[in-house]
């Protein structure tokens, strides 16, 4: 019988703003995933865009249009309340962080849940995969398929790693075809076009250490970023770090 | 270097009407697609079926609205000519079947091309798999994910296999996401609401053979079916077993 009162547990907790910090590596075996919200005139083109890209935008679940419950994911949340942090954005611009979104939600919202390297992230250090905790997000040069007004780089998380775990890491995370799966590229920044010294997220990085090399994901920032970068009236996110906690088990999306 | 000239032949002789008979087991190695389509008012609707159904709805292609190349399966090919068959449906009725559709296509049509078993067929024989050439495809009990006015259930495809077989199957289709995957049932065909006396193709079986068990794939007619039992305006298919030969490997859209 598949237990699901953990992630159910941490909702409650998170609705109720008693949830302290990010979710990051909490309530370890549950996929989490990112969200952004979009007004119904954009979300067939967003759509397209994500099934054009499935590597940087997994799909989990598009909810009905104006219905704030996941109800494949997670039946009886609510995604107006059920995230600790959300970011809003207006004509493409980042207006505020909110712990609520219930007094904005409009009828014509679709939500859009992605899968997440959270989830390959635990199932690597089971692996016995090890890296430095500090995780960067890149702009690569590579062009994501545009669809509609959506377009844009591919993102890139990058972990460092030594050439063993590199090969551990690569057939891990390819068995999580909907967060992300297996890497984009292992090796050389430059020939992604990743600059290491000007990061999205995370610390500039000067010279890359001796005995590791970087591996790169596609990332979901990318699907966010195309969304933003359309200008829609209303766009919003979870704020990073922040995860949407679902019913689904790692397990049940995990191949053999 | 990858190369596709064995898929560009073939759509060019289906496309001067020099091409014989049905696509099944014909130009081996590249993915071939099942085509459903629909006006854009259907489209995102139905797009949402599919992401919610991946399994029977693994969508390999949504091209864009009138757009009748599908540039990132097969560049250059014109999904009005390049198909041996196809069939038209108006309001939810079989009209006709033809080979040609250049003049009804419209400007607001949206072309879905879907994964198709003919992919893992081969895959399967390449592993030893063997099986009666015979396929039937059959209604199940099980509810397929609506949305909007798009639902249905959930249609299979079904083979006879021995039990050494089976597992073979079982892992060789697994590395096949995008071409339904995984086998739903294995047995008792009665446990999925299957009735083998009455296929919706194939002769009705009576009784199972001895010494060999019933298969069961999730099918892609299951999203035709479902397209036209909404009684679209129109909506246009391939004729069953004539299906688009894409520029895409086999090995590219298969897992380790």
């Amino acid at each position: 019988m598949k237990d699901i009162s953990k992630a159910k547990e941490a909702r409650m907790l998170i609705r109720n703003s008693e949830w302290e910090g990010t979710t990051v590596g909490k309530v370890p075996g549950y996929v989490q995933c990112g969200l952004l919200i979009l007004p119904f005139s954009e979300a067939y083109d967003f759509l397209v865009y994500c099934q054009r890209n499935p590597k940087p935008c997994p799909l989990i679940e598009v909810t009905d249009t104006g219905a704030p419950e996941p109800r494949l994911s997670a039946k009886g949340a609510d995604l107006r309340t059920d995230l600790a942090s959300y970011t809003v954005y207006r004509e493409g611009k980042k207006v505020e962080e909110r712990e609520d979104i219930s007094d904005i939600w409009r009828e014509d919202f679709v939500a859009f849940l992605f899968g997440s390297s959270l989830t390959f992230d635990a199932a690597m250090k089971r692996a016995g995969v090890d890296w430095p905790s500090e995780v960067w997000i890149f702009e690569t040069n590579i062009d994501t398929v545009p669809a509609g007004k959506f377009s844009g780089k591919l993102l890139v998380t990058m972990r460092y790693l030594s050439g063993e775990d590199t090969i551990i890491a690569t057939q891990v995370t390819a068995r999580f075809p909907r967060n992300h799966g297996a890497p984009v590229h292992i090796g050389e920044p430059g020939k992604i076009g990743v600059k290491t010294s000007s990061p999205i997220y995370g610390k500039p990085v000067e010279t890359i250490p001796e005995g590791v090399m970087p591996v790169f994901w596609a990332c979901s920032v990318t699907a966010q970023r195309a969304a933003i970068s359309a200008k829609p009236q209303i766009a919003i996110s979870h704020t990073p770090g922040y995860g949407f906690i679902t019913d689904i088990l790692e397990s049940e999306v995990s191949l053999p």
